[in-house]
């Protein structure tokens, strides 16, 4: 990885996880390094590492850190996943590395805890390609859904490496673009309260050498009135089974201003985010956060103290306005019950044509 | 005015005009005084008073106090005209003024000069009062349009006393249905870039003990969704002869959303705000603003250096999307070409029944 998101440091440096404080970014690019389980779940919870996918490798590396250092795996895999209550996908890579922990030390060996404590890195390694193999398929999926030549991209929040182990979700499919030379510019909404759009996915945008500019969530409009936008891409935090989308506040504004001008809105999220027990949006819980988040900007009150904040970090968009859900097994489109059965039905990995990959039922 | 935005400070405490520092807004309630003409001109352009209405009033007072200084009364006059130089009303006050204190100074009088600046001030003056009528005229027309009681209105950028010598426009009829019980809840887009809303309309708000809520620009859609809306008011800073209303940025996207969601969409504007001599949208200047005011929050960068930003002051909202327009005059409802140009035929006052003021052509 160009940005060293998240590192795995092996003895002789003793071993540790090294994160990019994301915290710190654009202004500075400094490392945090958590050499035990106390300070990983510290800087989880301070969110130095965030992203849903990305978060389930922070787990699973957790759970590898406790197991090299010889700690009470069980208990630390219990603190770590309790670090961030609502990210389901840290748990679940907490989860997968206690297993083939569990696992490994069921086998005879004469050094049963380094037998384990590979076990356990090799499953975090493995959770950490995985995600970058469904990142780059997300990419080679996404990438026919944009115009040949000179495509116009508004964004939303950050989906890029900051919240994977590989190039993220919408923004893999932006950078799919750029190297084909396919990309004329992409727009990033700034995404208030806490932008990251701004902070994190300018950032990315920046490195990654792309023609980018940043505008306030409420100038949207105007872009694709002017006909400067040619597809929505945005990511996702949880789909329900219908096919309805939570994610970063502002999203489902997006996907009716889309709506109105005919513009393709394109949701792209690995298979994991579908949530086969959320039957619809009423089976979503909805964060709502603290008013400060709007009514303070790096410590300063930009409205009057004690101003209300209606401050919800999610909304939903309904199956209906999103033209299309790229995930690692193919697309749903349009996005429908049915579809997204049918993709969790198929083989893990690339189909052979990508032609083949819309399913239109 | 409760919120004492301009005054005229009469002798002996020597003329001078008292203007709220809306640079300072909601920090702190400062005031600059302008003993002069350079002052003022410097106020102006610092945006210490801003909002057209209210620029119209701060220029013709302006020219009253060069008058009673005994300054060379013309050349104060093109000194203001010029600081805001896209505001038409602040040339438009000035000009009335001066016309005022040269008709007065073909009089043949013992003490001239005095009787001239005399004539500025009551002109001046006469002009703040209209304002202030005009005000008072807006809110009784657009309050039958709100629901009759528990009304949930949102708005957008700021519009009320802070921009008038009245109560200003949309946030007058806000006013209006507070003051009658039928206000439950105000919802305040903070507006981004410059946070008009945050800053100032959550301060009105607050000074006249409204229930209100601030929200991120691309909360709206969440909101709506959710049924928390009855009804969008916003001002407007031209409107073209065909009823496309140029106002602050995101004014389209809440219009946009507004219809997708059923809820009416209602504009509120001084008949002065009216452009005949623009024929459509395509006649509008859209002012672009500089990336700073996007990148940068209270002096810090919140986007990585050097990045570009899409940063227009204004949108264009087509006629199509607006439910309603008000205006002192009364409402163009549809807004057409027909009923702008009848509206303009009207008398100037208000007509005795507030039912007879919808034009359906």
């Amino acid at each position: 990885m160009d940005i060293p998101v998240l590192r795995w440091l092996d003895p002789p440096e003793g071993p540790a996880i090294a994160l990019l404080d994301q915290t710190r970014l654009p202004a500075e690019e400094a490392v945090v390094i958590c050499r035990d389980v106390i300070a990983l779940e510290d800087a989880i919870r301070r969110l130095v590492v965030r992203g849903a996918p990305l978060l389930g490798v922070a787990g699973a590396f957790g759970v590898a850190l406790a197991a090299a250092r010889g700690d009470d795996v069980p208990a630390a895999a219990e603190v770590i996943s309790r670090a961030r209550p609502t990210a389901v996908n840290l748990a679940w890579g907490v989860h997968r590395v206690l297993l083939a922990y569990q696992a490994a030390g069921q086998e005879k060996t004469p050094d049963a805890q380094q037998f384990s404590a590979q076990a356990a890195l090799a499953e975090a390694r493995a959770i950490a390609e995985e995600d970058a193999a469904a990142s780059a398929a997300m990419a080679a999926y996404g990438l026919p859904l944009l115009p040949a030549h000179d495509a116009k991209v508004l964004t939303h929040c950050n989906t890029g490496r900051l919240v994977s182990a590989g190039e993220g979700t919408a923004f893999a499919v932006v950078l799919a673009a750029h190297r084909a030379g396919r990309l004329a510019r992409l727009w990033v909404d700034e995404t208030r309260p806490l932008l990251q759009g701004a902070r994190l996915t300018a950032y990315e945008a920046r490195r990654a050498g792309i023609d980018y500019a940043v505008l306030p969530d409420a100038a949207a409009g105007s872009l694709l009135a002017a006909g400067e936008v040619d597809i929505v891409l945005t990511g996702a935090d949880r789909i329900a089974a219908d096919g309805s989308v939570a994610n970063k506040i502002g999203t489902y504004s997006l996907a009716v201003l889309a709506r109105h001008h005919s513009v393709p809105f394109v949701v792209v999220a690995p298979m994991s985010t579908i949530d086969f027990a959320a039957p619809d949006r009423s089976a979503i819980m909805l964060e709502h956060r603290a008013a400060r988040e709007v009514t303070y900007m790096s410590g300063q009150a930009i409205a009057p103290q004690g101003s209300a904040a209606y401050n919800p970090a999610f909304d939903v968009t309904p199956a209906s306005l999103v033209t299309a859900l790229v995930t690692e097994r193919g697309l749903a489109q349009p996005v429908t019950a049915g579809n997204l059965r049918l993709l969790c039905a198929r083989p893990g990995m690339r189909d052979s044509a990508l032609t083949d990959t819309s399913m239109e039922l």
